[in-house]
């Protein structure tokens, strides 16, 4: 396996779609759709590319049909041929145009998601479309250089784990008194800053304490854009960085988090090829140690329980069971605990995801523990790779609740 | 129009699609698709959701066919009801049984991209599909909501350029010289820093020189970082953050910044709604005032020309030849100077895009021009939206080379 990040260059095994080509009795593959569309991404590597991309592989070439300014997408692209420009013509006719300029006819392959007139373009030349599922199957197992990519995005939620930490460690989890004094002109005259019980019943009650960070109040949505800034900063796409506090697991509120809730810290970045890490955090400012501390046991058995179950030939089914027992051991059964696993890549969440699915070595796995208590939930997932003979985790974030 | 950002809730007049459904005689308008895609984003205001969508409208009813996990889908539908669930029944199929099972029957309408096999499963149930332009004739004009989301996200990227020039004006010009020293041992002795002439020839060679920043080359990758971490502490979506120097327009490349070779940095944030803003900028550290000081005035003027055109009724074609002509005006013709005019939204690049789209009150518009000349590019782009009587900017971010 090389050495660094990025020095190895994303290779497609064109190959296997040529064997999918034979054994069918397929003129070609085709695809059509965004950058975004895995599939696509998978088979040209083009990203940050705008409109409507489609590739073509017969058994002598794979091409790449390209909007107008190809120049991203020409040095990315693995194949042998980046056809530019096409102006107003839709993408699947160009493609359908160019399949019978080069003499070809009858099936081609195309993933169940080709956008219809894209089909409808082929049938009106006489060509049939069947579906495949070649892409997606050779998407499970990753190669070495999806893996270090994988790692290093991995690497950086990471850091923005760290961050989070952080900022909440150097939150003042008394903040409120002083803040709604303030905030709503009771500071006159200066009463005890920190004073627990100086008679101002409603100010007092610790249901309205709440974090202050740097002089504001740390609210869930500050909270996010500190970690997102931190993945942006390690030169990743933050993609959806999910906080939530509580009870309210509402991802687009805007709560102050308040000492002694769970703060849940939902993460999966992207790197700039589109391949996706994955970690959740749970923390707690001045928790009591009650049911949270349980739950953390619970969330942290079950996430190395089933970490321990993986090997290939193993279903996902059996992985989740080991994580739900660990939970049900601990006093969390259904509908109280809940575990998922889940493969992690192009997409957030890919295959492997059917119970049935036998796992391969090289397929990368989201471990995903969640408890619900009376004051929340608590959840932690990892991410690791299927190895020939069991499995390793990927990356390092400790998982303890106190930050 | 409300005074506040985000206060706003997206509504979406789905009477416009029943219009469409009553002038076609059809019975139900149809998507599916993940939440990034335009049309069905616009239509359920679904964000952050994994996996495949749906959307169905009939005269009495919008439904959202959701994954298994759709509180936050749930919250943000402005429709009628949220179908969850459907396990490993394709999303296509799940719509179609659910039309069959409300006794309907005829043409469904749907957007060209609709997935091929959702689109069988429909015809396989007896349903006739039609094509429909009905939502992207809808997404071209902007509503209030939605403008101030753009104004929003663009005031995140004007931060982000204030943020690129900090950088660039910090940065040391001419940190070559120490930096070669110590990375390459040439240092010890020190000899004289920022003495041009001290008899190193190769590292005198100004070509040679680059920006230090904070103790470290500033390199191309870094000020992405910088600016991608301003983005998305601001609450955006970085998305695409490119930044090329000189000669290198390679958007991966990792190269140092050089004084007197122009930066040019591309924005297209988007915000948690979906939409865009753009703005493009080029800085020059240390220039001499030769080619970019004409280009500037050149890129300068046919933004603004091409401001001044912008009216309900005009076709984009006479909005390009204003800035094209300014362009010429001041030497960049053809191929040195282009101008580009685009819709930006839910997507970077959307409608209006046709030389012959005329333009309507509400449509947000890329003013986006670009000169080559011996050292590199030089490019400013600008945000504006179409008024009843003229145009207006949108950002603020000024157009100065200097950082």
């Amino acid at each position: 396996m090389p050495g660094r990040d990025g020095v190895v260059r994303l290779a497609v095994d064109y190959g296997l779609v040529r064997d999918a080509l034979a054994e069918r009795d397929a003129t070609a593959f085709v695809h059509v759709g965004t950058c975004d569309d895995p599939v696509l991404r998978y088979l040209t590597r083009a990203s940050d590319v705008d409109g409507e991309l489609a590739v073509c592989v017969t058994p002598e070439q794979s091409m790449l049909f390209a909007p107008d300014a190809p120049a991203a997408a020409r040095e990315a692209f693995p194949g042998d041929r980046v056809v530019p420009g096409g102006g107003a013509i839709p993408t699947g006719e160009r493609v359908a145009v160019a399949l019978e300029d080069l003499g070809r006819s009858g099936t081609v392959l195309a993933p169940r998601t080709i956008p219809h007139d894209a089909a409808l373009y082929f049938e009106d030349r006489g060509f049939e479309v069947a579906s495949t599922l070649i892409v997606d199957d050779a998407r499970v197992a990753k190669t070495d250089a999806e893996r270090l990519r994988q790692r290093s995005v991995q690497a950086a939620a990471d850091r923005a784990v760290a961050r989070a930490r952080t900022v909440l460690r150097e939150s003042d989890p008394h903040g409120e008194r002083e803040g709604a004094h303030s905030g709503h002109g009771h500071g006159a005259g200066g009463d005890g800053h920190g004073d627990a019980n100086h008679g101002d019943g409603n100010v007092d009650d610790p249901r309205d304490d709440h974090l202050v960070f740097e002089e504001m109040a740390l609210t869930t949505e500050r909270l996010r854009r500190e970690v997102a800034a931190e993945l942006a900063g390690a030169g990743v796409d933050p993609g959806v960085v999910a906080v939530g506090a509580g009870t309210d697991a509402t991802p687009r509120s805007d709560a102050a988090v308040r000492p002694g809730e769970t703060v849940v810290l939902a993460l999966a970045p992207r790197d700039r090829d589109g391949y996706h890490g994955r970690v959740v955090r749970t923390f707690v400012v001045d928790g009591d140690g009650g049911w949270t501390r349980r739950a953390q046991l619970a969330v942290d058995g079950a996430v190395d329980a089933a970490l321990a179950e993986l090997e290939p030939g193993v279903d996902l089914a059996a992985v989740e069971r080991e994580g739900v027992a660990e939970l049900a051991a601990y006093g969390f059964d259904d509908p109280d605990g809940a575990f998922d696993a889940y493969g992690v890549g192009l997409e957030r969440r890919e295959r492997p995801l059917d119970a049935s699915a036998e796992l391969e070595a090289g397929s990368v796995l989201a471990l995903d523990a969640l408890v619900t208590g009376p004051d929340g939930v608590l959840r932690v997932a990892d991410l690791a790779v299927v190895t020939v003979d069991g499995a390793e985790r990927v990356g390092t974030a400790d998982r303890t609740l106190v930050p």
